[in-house]
């Protein structure tokens, strides 16, 4: 499989969009986030997801020029509305300014409305502890995991991202799925014809399903806990943003040119730790209990006790050194938007 | 099963507490709870626990007439040193002042540190709704859950509650610990001599049991994800607070007189929905989520599809009516504790 240099890529990356038109911030932040996500290790949600935003924004269904709005409504709210943004951007915007609104008054709340794909929720989280705040992101999606009890779907994977500084690495990050297993890795075991647990994914009647190329829904994480978790995130971002809910969002792939708007939603928090705890007492609290967790006796002797975060924070060490590895199909794809991307080709 | 009416039950509680010198505020709480919490069928946080708490308040352990100071760090947050108060009461005073802040900034965010156990985390999550907020309600706790991939419990079953009101009935509610099923669970099966499924708990060395005897800790729900939500809750509510956390965290059921205090911390947040969509809109929204749930094709035909919190309110609208199932032993306690109890059975 082939090694990308992040750097070089993300290079490429930013002029592939610019040629398409794409502002220069929406292009920052698209480009930092995915090039950010790969080297996190968490590939279904970084650069292979390049081609596809650059067909998005090509059709029309992503606005690579936004004229965004922002609406203060309280000391700690506000609302933004992304007009059909890239994710990445109009999230960030929203992130900045519930951090901006926690330093201010404690606590900031940003809805937004009209919103495309973010990307990982782990963007903006990782945002709050440089201004040692704690950071929550949320985003709604289109159904994909089966409500408990019932045959089909009706949630998004609605994810949630809570992030936290430490006093001697970087931030506590939690950033999952409210589904027991992402979609990625049922589509994982199709490439590799492997069969799956049957509790991980259903067929259109609401049977669990070994085989990965008859799932169509996945199972909430902890059944009905993770359902209720579902209606909590699209609460606090479809409900809250007046935008489409569950079944009422469209999917993400759809045969191109599909300019139909998704309107995504999404809800951000930063929470002030100064108007609590004195930050650095707050940071040398958070790593202790990470260092203790870190020293637990393994069940396996060879799979040392994790913290959330960190298989994500070894694969940023490794990657930013050794590179992003890249499917050869993906690769092509790269290729055939721009040939500039063999530059970032490791040898 | 004796089964007690609920209002009489509440006047002799209340008698029972007042008694014991803890100050009316403190009893109008921990009643209200209890008795809410056992109408709506969660008998493990209810009146079970009465004659726990009146053991402990007796002991010294929890304080029946604190002083509760709160200190206001911004026009949306703040910090309440409970004083060792009952949970319930310090709980609902933060509640109501996150409401409060919420209400004239936004959003309103507050600590406890100091407290005790607040029994059920929707007694609070469903005060937010009654003022048109979204409500969020945290508890860390001591230790039972096991960390994932170790062989012994790190956290508490550290229970997120989120609320949101509906246009034609209650509120929303999720109340759910981080573990997958609840250690109340397990000592039902201890009782019933049942076995247990072997992904629900574990002995000392971190190995699956089925044994309920055997059972030292808990499973997180989703495994690493729900061990990842503990983490969140601990640093929402210990780490903000600067109390003990997860191992340091001394546990409920000590043999009496046991004078030591637990310090718990707690966490709520309340956001004022109408900085964001009008109130009236964002309650037809929820309601159509939740009707929409409630007419999906189940499973099992004879099983609806349900939305969080709906066995809760089935439970309320029969136990209302029909009265609240005390176990013997537990009408025993409640007898000695007071005759006037026995006021409260019904034919």
């Amino acid at each position: 499989m082939p090694l990308f240099n992040g750097g070089i890529l993300s290079e490429v990356m930013r002029e592939t969009l610019a040629e398409r038109k794409v502002s220069p911030e929406s292009v920052h932040h698209v480009v930092s986030s995915l090039v950010q996500t790969s080297l996190r290790g968490v590939d279904s949600h970084g650069i292979n997801l390049f081609p596809h935003y650059c067909r998005a924004v090509v059709a029309g269904r992503v606005n690579g020029n936004p004229r965004m709005t922002i609406d203060k409504t309280g000391e700690s709210a506000a609302v933004v509305d992304a007009d059909h943004a890239f994710g990445h951007h109009a999230g960030m915007v929203a992130m900045d300014l519930a951090i901006e609104l926690g330093k201010k008054s404690g606590v900031g709340a940003v809805s937004v409305r009209n919103s495309t794909h973010f990307g990982a929720a782990a963007y903006f989280g990782l945002r709050a502890p440089e201004k040692d705040c704690l950071g929550f992101a949320f985003t709604n999606a289109d159904a994909l995991v089966k409500a408990f009890g019932a045959k089909q779907a009706f949630f998004g994977t609605n994810p949630i991202c809570f992030t936290a500084p430490m006093e001697g690495e970087g931030p506590y990050c939690l950033d999952m799925a409210t589904s027991l297993v992402s979609w990625n890795r049922i589509k994982n075991h199709r490439r590799e014809k492997e069969r799956i647990p049957a509790h991980w994914a259903f067929d259109e009647e609401g049977n669990g399903v070994t085989d990965p190329d008859r799932a169509r829904t996945l199972n909430p994480v902890g059944e009905y806990k993770g359902f209720g978790l579902g209606m909590m995130i699209d609460i606090l971002c479809g409900a809250l943003a007046g935008g489409p809910m569950n079944g009422d969002i469209l999917p993400m792939f759809t045969p191109p040119p599909n300019p139909v708007k998704r309107r995504l939603s999404h809800f951000f928090v930063a929470v002030d730790i100064s108007r609590f705890i004195d930050p650095s007492a707050f940071k040398k609290i958070v790593q202790s209990v990470a260092d203790r967790i870190r020293v637990l006796p393994p069940l396996d002797a060879d799979r040392p006790v994790m913290v959330s975060g960190d298989p994500e924070k070894k694969s940023y060490g490794a990657r930013v050194v050794s590179g992003i590895p890249v499917h050869e199909s993906i690769s092509e794809e790269f290729f055939s938007l721009s040939p500039g991307f063999r530059k970032a080709i490791l040898p």
